[in-house]
């Protein structure tokens, strides 16, 4: 049995270069296979990617994670390989590594990916996924090479850090969150977990505030969709243990005006009478 | 040689969700293939879910069958395995699963998804592709549990059907019936097939009389594309062996404004004169 | 270690066709690998896939290279298997096979697939990825059968060319060229080499004069993305070694009005006063 590599990029699928990595791979080490976790980060996206790579990493094999989001490709951005307790982490050293790389038990080492032996030659700028990042995650795969022949150590404390927002509760039985992410189902997840919301006396089965750009809504906390209406929205604890807003067979997105990194506020309905649900459609 | 998993959703490739399904399946099953069917099913789209795996369940090899267009996941909809001559099938019991079945011969056996030592504990809603499907495919492709193990069985004539729209005689030598799908390419193919023309009267060579919304065109049955002009339309048998329309080097959904589920009588051309054709460009 | 296939198509990833002729591949031949380069190539776009594979085709692994970008299907274009020195070409001869062909070497063989013993029987318009250039690629691959037993040989000078256009000099001090590609970052490839520019004396480090349809931008030639400020234009020699136009974390495509195959002309800068940059944003 061979280590997989576990493959993210913001490539994107109408270009040919997710493929010429898997091919570089094939060439250095025929028998590792590569996952793709996706390749539908937006470009230059390293929040997006790094999210994404962290919601995954627990469900990939162990092995290789290579992870491509480089909008600062050809600029001085270290390229690099760290060692963490479920296998090497490959990638720019631009953040997009580093909250799978905590999740995950954080490094105990890593490289500067300088050593030519290991790099296809370049013909001008460098494509890094295909000349650097690539031909190191088959190496390491295959164990054609240890992760100190590929270039220098480097602090682990140097790695670029990548900062989750945190929620913080506003003292009047609220919390203060952000949107992480919102998935191809338009559903919006919060970097708030139910226990945020126990901790200012909300809990599944009650209805929640939530307000952002002075609107408040309350919706309903359940456990599954099928407790609301089709077209209701719905604030659950999602697959990854987040609270979330979704639509019942619909889109949050679209019936929310919210984005990735936008501010909301989370708490006890208010005491007065209770707010319409005020859904621009 | 070990059993491939045929692999269909509606996940696209924004997000990590194929990618994870993947991983979860290689952590079970090492050495299981996964050829993805496609993923770009519209979201929730049974209908285009249940064609697509139909259409492509003859060409996959015998395996199992892992299938997830879930819209009512949160709901009380079963998750199920059945037992085909081809293989098994995992996926929600919404119909999604239904004709592809009924194509290959029919299930024998069926169970509810419902033994925990064959799930991921789920934090919160169930991200069923990875926590419930996956998982089933994997141990079901790896023969490290049968299918019995993996719940209750269920009685195969309770399984959620799925009623593909049949053609009927109009009764005036024409054909009524349905736009069944509409591919990439825009070709839009019908649930008519070339028999069903020729029991009324109309063969390959003719003018088909092609009716909906009040708009009547006569187009050439031809054998290939080549037979007509290019931007011309052509009826012709495709490569499923229904009955479709095409435009030669161009996109029949762009020129006739037809969508999956429309209504359509297909017949011989009227013996008046005849009707210019009317392609709204 | 068996052969792999690479496969390449405009089949997009709406419907089960990429995945079908995956599983085509995996019936006749179990164990072969298929790598996929690409199957975002525009619908019907020879030159968009051609030029796709050649860029890939070097970094892919010998074997067999599977190409389906196939506007004349239905028409008379034949099916063609080519043996190279890294392996066999198998798609429609339609030109996009061609200059990938050529840059590894040519093709010293050439057959018609027309045996139907190496064909799936259609039911009606063949889709030939399915039916034809999928077996064909898997019984290769897995050498199963002789190129020569796929059909009669045609001469290797009869295959249809494709012609890369060629940037030649002004006379002026400076070259016209044209637009190669435009990558998903929205980078802007020139059918001109940094060789091409040494011949009319500019050089890297210097400013390149970049004119087309009336208008003339002065944009550094540097060798890095970093030497230019966000937002700013450079030229540079890209991954493929092919002078081209970027904008730093930015998109070229949008900042400048250019498609592929428009003309373009560069060369040395006036002797006059620097143009202003006329970026249309």
């Amino acid at each position: 049995m061979t280590t997989p590599i576990s493959f993210l990029s913001d490539f994107g699928h109408n270009d040919e270069f997710v493929g010429v990595v898997h091919g570089v791979i094939a060439r250095i080490a025929p028998s590792i296979r590569v996952i793709d976790i996706t390749h539908g980060i937006e470009h230059g996206d390293i929040h997006g990617g790094a999210m994404a790579l962290t919601r995954a990493v627990q469900y990939m094999p162990d092995g290789v994670f290579l992870a491509v989001v480089d909008p600062g490709v050809g600029s001085d951005r270290r390229a690099v390989a760290v060692r963490t307790p479920v296998g090497y982490f490959v990638g720019p050293d631009n953040g997009v590594l580093a909250p799978a790389v905590a999740m995950v038990g954080g490094a105990d080492l890593a490289v500067s990916l300088e050593d030519d032996r290991f790099r296809l030659p370049g013909k001008g700028l460098t494509f890094a996924g295909r000349d650097i990042f690539g031909p190191a995650a088959a190496v390491l795969a295959s164990e054609q090479a240890d992760i100190l022949d590929l270039g220098p150590t480097i602090e682990t404390e140097s790695l670029t850090p990548f900062l989750i927002p945190l929620s913080e509760p506003t003292g009047e039985g609220s919390i203060h969150g952000t949107v992480l992410w919102i998935d191809t189902f338009g559903n919006i997840q919060f970097n708030i977990s139910p226990e945020d919301l126990g901790q200012v006396d909300v809990s599944e089965g009650e209805d929640v505030s939530v307000s952002f750009e002075m609107q408040e809504f309350r919706i309903s906390w359940s456990t599954t969709y099928g407790d609301v209406e089709e077209g209701e929205p719905v604030i659950h604890v999602d697959s990854y243990g987040q609270i979330a807003l979704a639509v019942r067979g619909g889109r949050a997105d679209e019936d929310f005006a919210l984005s990735v990194g936008d501010s909301v506020v989370l708490g006890r309905t208010g005491g007065g009478k209770p707010i319409p649900l005020q859904i621009t459609r």
